[in-house]
């Protein structure tokens, strides 16, 4: 892939960061060469400690909120308000290493330049900075995805997120606990938010550009569904008595495929990835299937006539496969926007740090589009190697990852000085 | 449903063996009238120290052999051989109260009716007598099925049997040692078997027929399939570029089924029932889905034609989905009699006491279809009400289970006076 910068750039590589990086890679690391560090368990816990050592090293004071989400605050003025960066540090089971992390760790090391340059400066931030590790980002342990910034944001009940369950029935509160990342802290006031994180596709891959400024969000929606049949004996059961629940549930996944291959023109992405069969046994007919689909598009009318699409193809499924099937919509989001001006503050700090950019919108669900509805917020891309994610082969070249922590620090020396303070 | 028998029938009713199946029925039992007992789980083991008391009480030695298998044993003649008869105590999750545990409870009350009755004779029987309740029929936390007697009658290893894990890692032998039913018994030498079992079909009750003689097993094929993919973001991964092993998955369990859709003249059962989905994230493609796939039918040709198109259409299916399908046959068994003298004699037997009955052949695997390849085996089946069975709803009326339990005390009795001997 091409590049406009190269190692022999002044900021192609920042040691101390590529080495906190290997670091972190190595809590909950994977033979495959990724990390496996779902929310709150062992690994989680262990990382978190590490970033709380990190930011205390540099000055930060270190304090978590009711549903674990990890803020590191570097109090220039105190009363002021806080830019906030950051991401999250959990990942998916047999994850990448860059996915979260690698925002997380940018936004510390950001932060800190930032602080540092305006200690030698003889200016006054207007506002103060703060990091932030969000609990939960990834939902695959705990759902719904995103879980620590959409309780922060007002969007979840805390109690909600707390009483949540992982498969083996412990409770979201039980599992902090257990880590020892659960407080009673408030949270900061938000001035902006800023975060980085790998693009998870392949659009600045391949038009060879360092740096992607998220102008808005595709639209998703989300379904959980339940298809219910009745358990009867695999071998003796007449085929015409049988409610296969797992049939109805397979027809029910190519049905979800054909709506994204039936949309030549406009992109349109739909998944069925978690599926759990009831009583899963080999010699018997399953009585119950609950899954999750996903539908993303970049258009909202488009999406609203697949989902309709599908739902019209529910009764049909029922019919052949003599089975019941219940689909709620479990959460989604719109197309939206990240402020313009966000976007041009981003640009204009890419270019004056000599940093290839283009304007692209997140497929991906990120905490920055909860961080977006409550305050200005700035979205940044670096390129992912042939698009890989939620896979041990992710992959960012260091001389991006170092480019985007760059571009990062300048931007929160301008959030700091109270840039978007207009935007609020 | 009709029968041709009564309540008014000297037979009807045998009390203690009522009274016996509802305290079996106890354990494991759950709150949909079902039960749930998998093998060497702790309500397992509850039944078999039940069963142990009850025989020992009655002057049967209980002994186990190294794979669980419990045995009942009543010596008339020291150094004779024995008449066995027998089935499974462990369940289906989920499962009904009948299935295996009805012919347990049976061979121990026929088994001792038929010695009681040989007391109060001046005859001897020529072989003696136990009652066997073999281990891990059902296969649902140990594959194989049938696993006590594929052991027994040296089809499996019993080191491939005690090494083999449920999907927590336990092994069968650790299992077995926790719920203490192992020893180093090496099984009596038997002159015959007999077993009794619901028939888990329609066809004896759409006849009115209380007695099914089972002439011959369906032909049966099992397969282990894994699909593999790749993990990659079920939001961002460009669907071009997605390796999804559910999708490829699902594909196959469709096309399982249209095997038997489009069989319409002979019966073919085709099943998926067991499925595996690796990571099973909400958020993340499947990188690989393990599954079991079952082909019964009573025509081995059209069973090889079926397998042969299931073959086929996995090229397809692997072009379709980008994932790598591979297919490996488990276990299987070809149509096979029972021999002819063992129908005649229960059909005799039948007669006399006045019970309808009809030739059958069974679908499901059962530990005789093992036994009838070592020793002269005879198969009975009682209805089953509207063909329900690995559900909790499974149900055989009282005057049924009674008939059949009256049935095969005659034909332990006439097993005993060597009435087979020629057969073996």
């Amino acid at each position: 892939m091409s590049n406009s910068r190269t190692s022999s750039d002044k900021y192609a590589y920042d040691t101390a960061f590529l080495e906190d990086f290997a670091t972190l890679s190595a809590f909950g690391a994977t033979p495959g060469g990724g990390v496996e560090r779902q929310a709150a368990t062992a690994a989680d816990g262990e990382q978190r400690a590490w970033l709380h050592q990190w930011l205390t090293d540099r000055g930060f004071e270190v304090r978590y909120d009711g549903v674990g989400n990890q803020f590191g605050l570097f109090t220039v003025t105190p009363g002021a308000p806080y830019v906030l960066s950051g991401s999250h540090l959990d990942s998916q089971p047999l994850g990448g290493r860059y996915d979260g992390a690698y925002g997380v760790l940018a936004s510390a090391h950001a932060a800190h330049r930032a602080v540092q340059r305006w200690n030698a400066s003889d200016g006054t931030p207007r506002h103060n900075v703060a990091v932030v590790n969000w609990f939960n980002e990834e939902g695959s342990r705990f759902k719904p995805s995103m879980m620590g910034s959409a309780v922060f944001t007002g969007k979840l009940p805390a109690e909600t997120a707390l009483t949540t369950t992982d498969p083996t029935g412990t409770t979201v509160e039980a599992a902090l606990r257990e880590i020892g990342t659960i407080g009673d802290y408030a949270g900061p006031e938000v001035a902006a938010y800023a975060e980085i994180h790998i693009e998870q596709g392949r659009d600045l891959e391949n038009a060879g550009t360092t740096i992607g400024l998220v102008g808005s969000t595709w639209a998703a929606r989300k379904y959980q569904v339940v298809v219910r049949g009745e358990q009867s004996h695999t071998g003796s059961t007449i085929m015409a008595d049988r409610r296969d629940a797992l049939f109805g549930a397979s027809l029910l996944v190519v049905a979800v495929r054909e709506l994204a291959e039936q949309s030549t023109d406009t992109p349109l992405h739909t998944s069925v990835s978690e599926m759990t069969v009831l009583p899963n046994s080999p010699v018997v007919v399953a009585r119950e299937v609950r899954m999750h689909v996903d539908l993303r598009s970049p258009d909202e009318a488009l999406l609203d006539a697949a989902a309709k699409r599908l739902a019209e193809s529910i009764p049909g499924i029922e019919e052949r496969a003599s089975v019941t099937i219940e689909q709620v919509q479990t959460h989604g989001w719109a197309v939206a926007p990240f402020p313009a001006a966000g976007v041009e503050l981003a640009a204009q700090a890419a270019d004056d740090l000599g940093l290839s950019h283009r304007t692209v919108m997140t497929i991906a669900g990120h905490d920055s589009v909860n961080m977006k509805d409550v305050a200005p917020a700035i979205m940044l891309f670096v390129p992912s190697v042939e698009g890989v994610s939620h896979n041990e082969g992710e992959f960012t070249q260091d001389v991006e990852t170092c480019a985007g922590t760059d571009l990062l620090a300048e931007v929160l020396h301008r959030l700091m000085s109270g840039a978007l303070d207009s935007s609020r």
